[in-house]
């Protein structure tokens, strides 16, 4: 453990939530130090949870305790576990998908489900509706600081018995992939897939070759044009598209210094999809 | 003092007023560990700080500093206050209603009057409009490094002079209690009430029964419905309301997985207040 | 070095990208400590950039670290640079006028251009799109904790070659003083005006006089008042104007708790500018 403890949660940060939860772990251990993914998780919303994890988590260094909570099942039977990543990152959370993301990108080594005797804040037993507070942050705390340590937070778990999303992996054939939206990057609009870069180039696409992209929503095609691929956006005039691999390795799709999802108002997720496809030499711009 | 320094005002992110507050305190003591309550405060909404107060404040350890700056009445003849409460946690602040919560959930030990010899950063004579960075959040700095101690930062005030707000406090019969919605659970929009967990059992109620539960808009009623009293969300279906021991310890009222205030487009304080009665056996649901 | 090191970007808090850039920092040396200026600053707004940069860098002290990503070039020829201010903080950034500001209110005294061969975090190379994680918040770290010196990072670069704003001086005359509104204090709705409180006092006006005070859009007059100059809001009835000398040594025009920019609809920068003149004494209202 390195005493780093990263917080992400759907509560914003325009009320005391976040500040309560910082203070229990500080409560714990006032060395502890405390940095925050993001509060902005949409209310609910566990695929983004998910999605944002992966997005940070493989940055940080090992012995890194992270506290995630988006849990529209507060109170209900799903599990509450501590992760442990290939990269030796720890993960608090409730059982919900939001591990699903980090699962592909960096593997998730083993889950212990959280022992209420060990990781129950002291005199918060009369508090149902909280457990960011007196349950999640409270474990990141415990675990942060060497108190408890992994293996007494509780049984492993099967990992098999993992809550995941379906869904995460484009559809491949010679010439054409079929992927997902995920998300958008937020303030700029540029669209992130799931067809990494990996994926990409069992295409054999070379810089600067025009590829023909098709964004669907549902059976509306609502995007279609050869954009070309390139390394990075000024490689293209402004407001002109480009095909990229984004910052987290996987392909996006964006205007150079323009909005790709307000200009053409496309969204993310089901029932969205986005296709790529090579062109034929003889239908390729000269 | 335990080096944590906890802000909050009403000046938003978006520019480096708070950051130049955070610069401040460094230069005192740069190994004060500085973290943030909200700065989403309302503009000029002093009953809002104080609520928020209560919010975090309660669960940080003794001997954290916490300075609060939303001051519409700054450069006026209003105090320059810091309060220590009852379990040992000091708040730097103007005197204009914030510690109103802190008082009545935790309670106020003593106050002193700011010092303008001591608290005053040094060159900052010729500013008059950003107390929270020549003033209040260098006071803290002191305060929370040690350089000068509460006794040190002025003379004592009579705690009966502290500004507090009125209608604090519910009225309460043998059947029905009469409280303020005090605030919203911002992200989820349940209505956080001013009646606590203690008002709340003079009514005898047990787990999962019916409540005849009102809010009004000045004389408008604007909902009127059985409601139960439950521990937690999913104890009742998705979209159902329920009563509910909040996480400060005062009911709630909610929807789950919904949300109550803008389903009824309901607000908070006045002209907005609550009902609470308990419904007679002969006319109780089967 | 002082183990502190200062974020600003135009990334906003919504998704993992800062905390990215966190994560980096802190395998660079896990014991810096990294605090935030804004994320807010709107998409590749590098005047606005520039402009918060002075607002908070003053305040910190010697030593400390500003990482600032506002990059609409990014991939382009413009340079990645670290400054070193007049006052011995040190800005790395992309050379797009982000200095502006720092270099026109404390003074920069030495750029240097940073070597890719330095400043690129390992297993980066294919990421093009990223800079501020990979290259940026990757330096600031090196330099932060003092694996890498200032000197080390790159060659010195002529000060003269270094990107600046123009117009950032108000024209002034015996009477009368022409200036930009550089920024809106955001929360609170009062001009910020680049007429700083030397300039202003060239014009001899005492405290409690009234100006004649005009803000144009262009050719067009859209306010037009005599408005006194007072010390701080509290010396002008609530809802009246005055003009005052704000926290960052310049004139500023605002509503005592008002919002001035909402009131008459006012904007920042070109085509907006604002004239005060000295009112001749036969004209003085008595």
């Amino acid at each position: 453990m390195n005493g780093l403890l990263v917080m992400q949660s759907d509560f914003g940060l325009s009320d005391g939530a976040v500040s309560a939860m910082c203070g229990v772990v500080l409560s714990v251990d006032d060395k502890l130090r405390i940095y925050h993914l993001t509060h902005d998780i949409p209310p609910f919303d566990t695929f983004e949870a998910s999605y944002r994890l992966m997005q940070a988590v493989p940055f940080w260094p090992e012995g890194t305790v992270f506290v995630t909570v988006v849990d529209p099942g507060v109170g209900s039977s799903r599990k509450n576990i501590v992760a442990k990543t290939k990269r030796g990152q720890y993960i608090v959370t409730p059982d919900n998908g939001s591990l699903s993301h980090i699962s592909r990108a960096v593997g998730i080594e083993s889950v212990r489900v959280i022992s209420e005797r060990i990781g129950r804040r002291q005199n918060s037993e009369q508090s149902y509706t909280f457990l960011g507070r007196d349950l999640f942050s409270y474990t990141a705390a415990l675990l942060a600081s060497g108190k408890v340590s992994y293996e007494e937070i509780g049984e492993e778990m099967d990992l098999r018995e993992l809550v995941l999303f379906a869904g995460l992996h484009p559809e491949i054939t010679e010439t054409r992939i079929q992927g997902v939206i995920e998300t958008l990057d937020v303030r700029f609009g540029s669209l992130w897939t799931n067809i990494s870069r990996k994926d990409f180039h069992t295409l054999n696409v070379h810089d600067g070759e025009d590829l023909d992209v098709s964004v669907y929503n549902g059976r509306t095609r609502v995007y279609h044009s050869f954009v070309p691929f390139q390394r990075t956006f000024a490689d293209v005039e402004i407001g002109e598209p480009l095909l990229y691999i984004n910052s987290l390795d996987y392909v996006g799709l964006a205007l150079n210094q323009g909005n790709f999802s307000k200009a053409y108002n496309i969204g993310t997720r089901k029932p969205w999809y986005i296709v790529l496809e090579r062109i034929p030499k003889s239908k390729q711009p000269e």
